[in-house]
């Protein structure tokens, strides 16, 4: 019997620990031991649970707890959670958890911190929820070098694109039925505005290539600038708009890494992805384009992916998981100004003709993009060759110089 | 330094050889250690290769080397592989392969004399090529009780499925441009007979419910009697044929498991997989539906997931991977007859009102399918509810009796 302790009995740690209840067979079969819920920190009082007399709102209940090896974290959030996990850690207990702010932020140290002292830090369900991700990567695709990484990471955005591009619903709609549905918060930013893909396409890029990439390093954009009218003139250019994290490694050993709404052909495995599914597409030098799929959050999917870890900690209790990243300083990441892209821009302009010439004077030739009801002094053009993005925005600065207004600016993702 | 040994030089073998050489950097520090290629054996000279003092043709310079501690087993067939790798087992050489057939016909045997001698035996590019798939079931998945895997499993059938549906082109003259380009051999009947699908579905089966599937046990149809009739009553339908191995498992503990063209709605991720790519999906009871997808053949892909396990075995030298499942009858299969389906029919009658009301006398309500130039004297149906197929073959027989001539009979796949 192996004694494992749970921090956070919300959505995703109640998940976790009727999980451990329902399919404790099907664990037992693969440890060849029992994993016994010993201890759930939790502030609030669960009084109807079965496991009530588990219930602990004393951290030192686990931490001076000898029996109890690993420990799930599913707390959320920085503070406590950043604590705890560190003091778990110096006691050479081994951390499970689905903190996918707290990786970002501070995995790098964490990671190391267990390598110390002989314990492992596991976070599958950090990114993609449910969908096997770190794991193939860090073992099955190790003898590849990850050319890039490229996903939709982010449930929320994708349910409100996909509203818009097959229901012709308005972002502010979209957004609110998204929470009607509980699939956004009330404040929707972190989801919105690009932080939470952010985070993961992190995680993903310090796994694939060993250093840490701090989310304040890497430029995000959100999708709450998409309009139905850039969904129509994708769609006439043969894709659709999703809400892209991506991380390519340069020859020169930087790492070109953005989260943006891009124009995704409908050749594209991530095209056909929606609603609250997650896609993610690993591009190594041998195998090709290899893409996972499946939730990417919700209780149980995510649930399954904390107990997954806690299967393999409970395996690995002497020995060390080889999953690490070294501390890296913000020179690793390269200026997304000098990160080269195609570029859709719709543009309102009295001379939509001059604004033609104009567009192609500062970004050489571009192709037009057409589609029914278009106002008149609306142009919508793709232009032809990948440019740095830098130059782009000089232009589209530029263009407005000259009394010609760029509604929208979305990359063109090589996906 | 950890010295391996390589048997068989094929098309996937010498990729191993390359990428044990190319990404020596990438493996080194993955393990910690260098993988030293000392041995390859092959009946055939390569005095061109770098690795030329390397070869050997006698296989008692592996198995009495007792610095080689993991054999990489890439000759396909069943003997001498089979032989071989009982000896290295027996050895306590921990072996890893891409050879489906033995796995599929022995993997049993094989797992039980590994386990034997605490060595491992490890086959992640049997199934999906490139695509990792065994090891995210057997260890990402592990808290879920899997319902269902379907999968498209054959990239060469794919590409011939792919050439009928998008360019309107013969089953023959697909084949014969699949044999121009590679894809398909000179005697094509194992991937158009559909027995390679079958090997990996009986992998994944094995792996997933922990007993052996055989193939031999597995009803198995291919795909040279589709018709570009099919396909477009497929369309007109909504979806696509696709060549599916499947396996469910069913209340009583048997496996529902069969290898057979069927109709795929356009909704499903199994629908957008094209050409000479796999996808497979497991539907866990906790995570929902997960799809992987991939090159699942090729020189590099395969040889990638080849490497990969090799360097898990080894990180594992001196313990177990918990990769398992034992013996079994076919008493875990269930009768083929007995699986329910939804099928569709084309018929081909002199009075096609009375055939369908013959066929609704038989196999209750069904919805009748239309497409462009029809033959006055043709019919096609899909049924509204799902039959047990046998009751379905029963139907098809009573047809024919009645002067009716059921020219397709295709099942739809519930994916």
């Amino acid at each position: 019997m192996i004694s494992v302790a749970l921090m956070g009995h919300g959505v995703v740690g109640s998940g976790v620990a009727e999980i451990l209840t329902t399919h404790k067979q099907k664990l037992f079969a693969s440890i060849g031991e029992e994993i016994y819920l010993k201890r759930i920190l939790d502030l609030r009082e669960f009084p109807e649970s079965p496991l009530a007399d588990r219930f602990t709102k004393d951290f030192d209940q686990i931490i001076s707890d000898r029996d109890i090896r690993v420990v799930i974290e599913t707390m959320g959030g920085i503070n406590p959670a950043y604590d705890f996990t560190k003091r778990c850690l110096k006691e050479g207990k081994s951390v499970v958890t689905s903190n996918k702010e707290l990786v970002a932020r501070h995995g790098a140290e964490l990671l190391q911190l267990a390598k110390d002292n002989n314990a492992n830090y596991l976070f599958e369900a950090s990114v993609g929820g449910g969908i096997p991700i770190l794991r193939p990567i860090n073992q099955c695709l190790v003898a590849n070098m990850v050319d890039e990484i490229a996903g939709i990471l982010n449930g929320t955005t994708n349910f409100i694109l996909t509203k818009m591009i097959n229901e012709n619903m308005p972002f502010d709609d979209a957004l609110s039925l998204a929470q009607q549905l509980g699939y956004a918060e009330r404040n929707p930013e972190a989801d919105v505005e690009g932080h939470d893909a952010c985070r993961k396409i992190c995680i993903l890029a310090s796994l694939a290539y060993g250093k840490h990439v701090y989310p304040d390093n890497v430029h995000t954009e959100g999708i709450t600038k998409i309009t139905l009218e850039d969904v129509e003139y994708a769609a006439s250019w043969g894709g659709v708009i999703k809400l892209i994290g991506s991380c390519k490694l340069l020859e020169d050993g930087m790492m070109d890494i953005v989260v943006a709404p891009m124009f995704v052909p409908c050749t594209s495995q991530l095209a056909n992805i929606n609603d609250v599914f997650n896609g993610i597409m690993v591009r190594g030098d041998c195998t090709g384009d290899v893409v996972f799929y499946g939730k990417g959050a919700g209780k149980l999917p995510t649930a399954s992916a904390v107990v997954a870890d806690t299967v393999d900690c409970c395996k690995h209790l002497k020995s060390r998981k080889y999953l690490f990243w070294a501390d890296s300083t913000e020179e690793c990441v390269a200026d997304y100004k000098l990160s080269k892209t195609q570029v859709y821009l719709r543009l309102l302009a009295d001379n939509t003709e001059d604004a033609y010439n104009k567009v192609q004077e500062k970004l050489g030739s571009v192709t037009k993009l057409s589609k029914a009801d278009a106002p008149a002094n609306e142009l919508a053009v793709v232009t032809d060759k990948a440019l740095p993005y830098g130059e782009i925005l000089d232009a589209v600065d530029s263009l407005t110089q000259d009394g010609i207004k760029v509604l929208s600016n979305i990359r063109i993702g090589n996906l």
